[in-house]
């Protein structure tokens, strides 16, 4: 057995089925390892973005990481956008970045790099082997880290000689480091808190958004009455019917202010407090109000959902949440396609349980106030502001729930920066159905440049927020990518197109014309 | 006057004519500022990766910096891959990155990062502003650090609010860093050495190996009958008929041990030894013999043209070079399209002056062959190896040579990574002819698999090289990027494909199937 056995084997033996590769040289012992590990299944990227966010995607949905395959620091570099999405989500991810061998080092070839100094600012763990008989263990040390509460990015760093040099049988996966329990008083200083009658908020993150934490936040809620919320940009969201309702804080500072005006007591779950995402002049960054007292029942690596459930039974609250989300589905819209009509029609026809990987950006509001009585489904969001995640995340994710249908919402000038998942979708013959918003502009930064103030912008400032020059042909480039796609210019139109692709299974890419 | 406006004239001042940008909203004031600076170009591209390989393009054809604009960490991220190609190339870029307000930073909104610690292992400088009012002198800083010889990046970090509070006036270029003159006590011990009757050989690297670097190098040899040696990525030579000839150090180890046999002593010019790409299982990693002297005559940083020239002389060199390379043009090949047809052909069509963006990896050693006897030319090479920089550096080639065609030979699998670059060659209308060789695969890793000598490779490991499931179709791909495409299955057609290119002017792409 090499080194690149011994990592495979114990990839395998600590749970991970799933590696996402752009490998090149250095990698190629690995590999060739990959054979020798039938319960590892290697999915080929055609660019590092698309490997680190499918890895988020599957994280996400599975809750266990997934590995990449990397190509020395370049390759992890081409990753590092969507690893630093991935880190916001606290998605537990295991990078392996190849490198050169130990003894070629000295020697500064062109493709040596600072490989750690790229790695530190989006990994919780970062370590680079000096020997093959190492690899077994570090790999699952490595993936001992990133499985750790609340979830983290360990990037193992592996010289080529520590892949082909002889190595020991492989490891066996160490002890999780899961959510640390929330201490009994502290779940009694919460509950008389948020029995004292103010005005109370939760705001939740991570497991104590989904699954039994919500649940649990509904039957404080009917005990209490306290405000359920959670942030712009939480990973994961269970919405729609049947489901414990839940608050989106707003996006922009002055209607995060708006939206929290009043509160008297603010109990974090896994959450930091709420921020404006960007600072503008004059505007407020820190948005909650002065008055307002913050206090954590649960920090991100501690149990919130547990935490939630404590919670309820300490106030007394009874079994059910107070309030369950309706069904509501819209009628089909006809007439122009606008966001609005797009949103409809897509919340008319998903099926239950999909997975929307979103980054629609301008158009994803109208999308989520369709979709709010629509079928249940998980929202992923675009949790560190870095665009074009959503498709690979949505590559992951299909990979993770080979069951659910996965749709991808993506405004056009998302999609231009990881545009390589559509070949990645059909290799893998993925259940995704992309919906491209061409609007034909980066609409967000039209927007912005009102916000921030921006003085003496003229047709030259102008034509670097607009896309018309040339435009982009969605349909063409998805045919490229070797997918079948349609464009719609109508809501007729794109609802035939919409009910077809959730009819089918497989690839498909909707250019929806806004 | 505000900090984005000092800025941009400061950047004006200093001789920086473009910006390569891909701008988000901590960038917006930095944005409406172009206007204020007409003599600064805005290139909008969709993808950051194409915004730091277009600044290598530009900044090796302009031997000036390029500015870049970028969104925050995760933006700069995008970029590094190609940042990482121009460190080894030396060029000079100043990136200017945008970061959060500094009163926001505390608040650790979704977008922070570590700018500084992505930066890092790619800039020779790094500097984040505290104050509007230090942002023309951090500039000014900014370009004279790319500018210090050999050539640098340096990464200038900007709070939004450096942008948007005021700052005093745009400041003064700084004095250059140029070349450090070599000793004339180190001229006369090589010029000692070089007369020795020894087998030997100059490596020259940057100025050294162009123009009257270049020339004094074929006087040396005319006078001492030393050879004249290139590295294998070397990232600018002149090349074609007319010019001194000079031999390219080949990639492989065990090739360039041959190539360099029966050497006696090697004299550096701007160059260090040369060593094996990437290490392989008992082949070697240094390539030169063991009793083979290596002296430098100048380090990277230092004058190396101005050195050979004072060699020359103090060698008592002829006015003339000992060859030049004879203008011989290939026959118009028919019949089956191969890298060696495509390569005629190019030759054959290919006129003067033109600059070729090259990435063909497997492909470019049979192009190589027939350009070597054609119309004089430069290549720029994949100087750090990391795949996805050629159209990137098309781009800015082209930007920064107007009147010159600019050819970029692609290998499938390379262009993949940064194919956004077609939009912005389309945008600006650039005189941009890509040939993409279409041979589905990651050919080069097809050889490498067998070189590391990779046991226990199966069908699993194959597929992870393997470009055919799906096909990508490189003419829907680039006419979804709103190019003139077309697809060549002979060399006739080939030929008449490239012949239009040739005699057109503007973008196109050709897939050759080969």
């Amino acid at each position: 057995m090499n080194g690149a056995q011994s990592l495979t084997k114990t990839l395998v033996n600590c749970g991970v089925e799933v590696c996402f590769a752009n490998p090149g040289t250095s990698e190629m012992h690995f590999v060739a390892a990959l054979d020798s590990a039938p319960g590892l299944r290697a999915v080929l990227c055609l660019f590092e973005g698309v490997v680190t966010g499918a890895a988020d995607g599957y994280g996400r949905i599975a809750g266990k990481p997934a590995a990449t395959l990397l190509h020395l620091g370049p390759g992890l570099a081409n990753g590092l956008a969507n690893l630093h999405n991935a880190r916001r989500a606290a998605t537990p991810i295991v990078n392996v970045v190849g490198d050169h061998a130990t003894h070629h080092a000295r020697y500064d070839a062109p493709l040596a790099s600072d490989v750690a100094g790229f790695a530190r600012p989006v990994s919780s763990w970062v370590h680079s082997s000096t020997s093959a008989r190492n690899v077994a263990a570090d790999t699952a040390r490595a993936v001992q880290a990133a499985r750790a509460a609340p979830g983290g990015i360990a990037t193992l760093i592996l010289p080529a000689d520590t892949a082909w040099e002889p190595a020991f049988h492989p490891a066996q996966p160490l002890a999780d480091i899961g959510p640390a329990p929330v201490a009994a008083d502290v779940v009694e200083q919460i509950a008389a808190r948020v029995s004292n009658g103010k005005k109370t908020a939760l705001l939740l993150r991570g497991k104590a958004l989904l699954g039994e934490g919500l649940e649990a936040a509904g039957r404080i809620q009917a005990r209490t009455g306290a405000r359920l919320l959670c942030d712009t940009f939480a990973p994961q969201t269970e919405l729609g019917a049947g489901r414990v309702p839940i608050e989106r804080i707003p996006y922009f500072a002055e209607q995060i202010v708006e939206f929290l005006q009043g509160l008297d007591q603010l109990i974090l779950v896994g959450s930091n407090p709420p921020v404006s995402f960007f600072a503008y002049p004059g505007k407020p960054s820190w948005c909650t109000p002065e008055t307002c007292e913050i206090v954590p029942l649960a920090h991100p690596h501690e149990d919130g959902a547990g935490a939630l459930r404590a919670l309820a039974d300490a106030v007394g609250a009874p079994p059910q949440p107070a309030a369950r989300v309706p069904l509501r589905l819209p009628e089909l819209p006809t007439g122009a396609l606008s966001p609005r009509s797009i949103g409809q029609i897509i919340a008319a026809l998903t099926p239950d349980d999909a997975i929307f990987a979103e980054e629609a950006n301008t158009s994803g509001r109208p999308l989520a106030l369709s979709l709010a009585t629509g079928r249940p489904y998980t929202h992923l969001a675009l949790t560190g502001g870095s665009i074009g995640q959503s498709l690979p995340v949505a590559v992951g994710a299909a990979i993770a729930a080979p069951g659910r249908k996965v749709i991808c919402p993506y405004g056009d000038g998302s999609a231009a920066y990881t545009l390589q998942a559509l070949w990645t979708i059909v290799r893998e013959n993925l259940d995704v159905t992309t919906v491209i918003y061409a609007n034909r502009s980066y609409a967000i930064l039209n927007i912005e440049l009102q916000r921030v103030g921006a003085e003496g912008a003229g047709p030259k400032a102008l034509s670097m927020l607009d896309l018309h020059n040339p435009e982009m042909n969605w349909v063409r480039i998805a045919e490229g990518m070797g997918m079948e796609a349609s464009r719609a210019t109508t809501a007729e139109e794109f609802a035939a197109q919409y009910a077809s692709a959730m009819q089918g299974r497989g690839p498909r890419l909707i250019e929806a014309m806004i």
